[in-house]
């Protein structure tokens, strides 16, 4: 089988990676040369710099060459500019072939997750997320690690476990696509209030409690958005959460602690080459909280956080005020 | 109110800390000299060096002394002699005084948890569970924790949330009692696996996967044995794993860490004064999942490496033969 992955950051070079030992395995850089050095130095030195990937890895910056033979088509595109490059994509794609999301974001605007974009522009293409706790300098480390495909279909959903696994890269099915994908898209808000935590240099009694109370918001979200309980405590939720909030890698937890330490969003941000998705989706999932009339006390309080409106102490105090009821409850 | 607590444990000094600043705060300590030393030096070296006591908790080892008076009857006694120590307490113990235990785990042999065992001794007394994420140094230092009070009564429950919290110490309800004291008593059981990963050099991603798949076998098991599944999502079980499986502080942490270094477990509990409850747990966790027929492959194979049956290494690499199938298998 020919698996094309669109996108040649480090996940995408990772996933990339992974299909190979099984699979011929085909990358899309828009820049031609990042194609090159891929192809002929099998290094990915902007985004895996120290790693060498494997001869049978090869890229192309021709979206035609690289779409039109896939068997498999995996989309490793930020969220922004998920839409766009799929749409190209579209008019190359053979019929059947299954689209295999690696974003974890919603589309602003729509508020649509990633699998809902491919439903839109690829009616008759079967969409699906992979998704999970995968630091993808890891993997290419070696190192163990688990994720979720998440599709409707239990058939293709083993068919592309089959795909995607290798080793020590267990991959589970799960048929709650709206669940799977909503956790790895919210947890981002969470980690930055973990984080926020950290630079205030609170304990792990405080982290245990910010995780635990976050993930109850992020199962109440999630619901309410048609997800199932018991996802958000598995491997997309709750094991992408603490993957996320303990790795010093998460550049959501760097934000949070930053914020925590005292220092201006705006400098922060300025500081960071990569995107911390975070930021771009609290405000949104403030939106969905109101449109839905759910309770966020945490997810507000890092919104208004990462909009410079309050400082991370005010924030922190702010939910500390508040007097515990039920554990049910959102305060 | 007078608050008697029985044990002069850590947690059992820091919760009568918290207590005192609204209550007459009364501690127990079996040995004189140790209850004399928190009464006059205002001090418990041997289980909080280098914090001081506040002048208004006094101790005793004179048993009737401390629970004739007493309005709350709070229980820091280890759970193996839990029962007889409360047998012995019942007898100079009021009428409808209620009686919270802070014990995280099962009585050998009966594998009845702490409330259990309350409302065996004492069926006339109301029992509740103090559990959660709470390093006691944590709070002694000051930091902000959050804490489950877990009784059937509402009533009962925000009653004594009144007399348990203190500022930045959150205290939530919970009405699922058996949900809330079987996380406490098995998520020591993942610690351990945690830790051993952790020895072995995993990652963040396979800690993330250990956490996630843990939390779901110990939900599996709560589940039968009576407990609510968003519980185990809560304070009381992720919670709790979460601090426990990344504090330094942990014991349990500690055993599987070493065990993943490949040390013989002999020689670990030999080196360690206090208890890692979770070795004790393994067993009785097994014995529980073959009576109800449940699938632990976490929990199995950290009891055969606690009793020295295979090596870290075996375990870890026994889990990852299996294949996966879907995130709601036990595999």
């Amino acid at each position: 089988m020919q698996v094309t992955v669109l996108g040649a950051g480090s996940w995408g070079t990772t996933v990339a990676t992974l299909v190979a030992q099984r699979n011929n395995a085909v990358l899309w850089a828009r820049n031609a040369q990042h194609a090159e050095e891929i192809t002929k130095e099998h290094t990915n030195s902007t985004y895996l710099p120290g790693f060498t990937l494997p001869q049978s890895v090869t890229a192309t910056s021709d979206l035609e060459e690289a779409v039109h033979a896939a068997d498999v088509l995996i989309m490793g595109i930020p969220s922004q500019s998920f839409r766009t490059v799929l749409t190209e994509a579209a008019k190359l794609l053979r019929p059947w072939v299954p689209v295999v999301s690696l974003t974890k974001g919603l589309e602003r605007g729509s508020h649509l997750r990633m699998t809902q974009v491919i439903e839109q522009v690829l009616p008759n293409n079967p969409a699906a997320a992979l998704t999970g706790p995968n630091l993808a300098k890891e993997i290419m480390a070696g190192n163990a690690a688990s994720s979720v495909v998440a599709t409707r279909d239990p058939t293709l959903g083993r068919a592309l476990q089959d795909v995607l696994r290798r080793g020590l890269f267990r991959v589970y099915t799960n048929d709650d696509v709206a669940g799977c994908e909503l956790g790895g898209a919210l947890k981002n808000v969470i980690a930055i209030a973990a984080g926020m935590a950290e630079g205030l240099s609170a304990g792990d009694n405080t982290r245990a409690a910010v995780l635990s109370r976050g993930l109850q918001e992020l199962t109440r979200l999630g619901v309410a958005l048609g997800g199932r309980p018991e996802t958000f405590a598995g491997l997309t939720g709750l094991g992408d959460l603490v993957a996320t909030c303990m790795s010093p890698q998460s550049r959501n937890r760097y934000v949070g602690e930053q914020l925590g330490l005292g220092k201006p969003i705006a400098e922060i941000l300025a500081s960071m080459t990569m995107v911390a998705e975070g930021v771009k989706t609290a405000p949104v999932v403030m939106e969905l909280a109101e449109q839905y009339g759910i309770d966020l006390p945490i997810c507000d309080r890092v919104n208004r956080a990462v909009t410079g409106e309050i400082s991370a102490a005010e924030a922190y105090l702010g939910l500390l005020r508040v007097r515990p009821g039920s554990e049910a409850d959102p305060y």
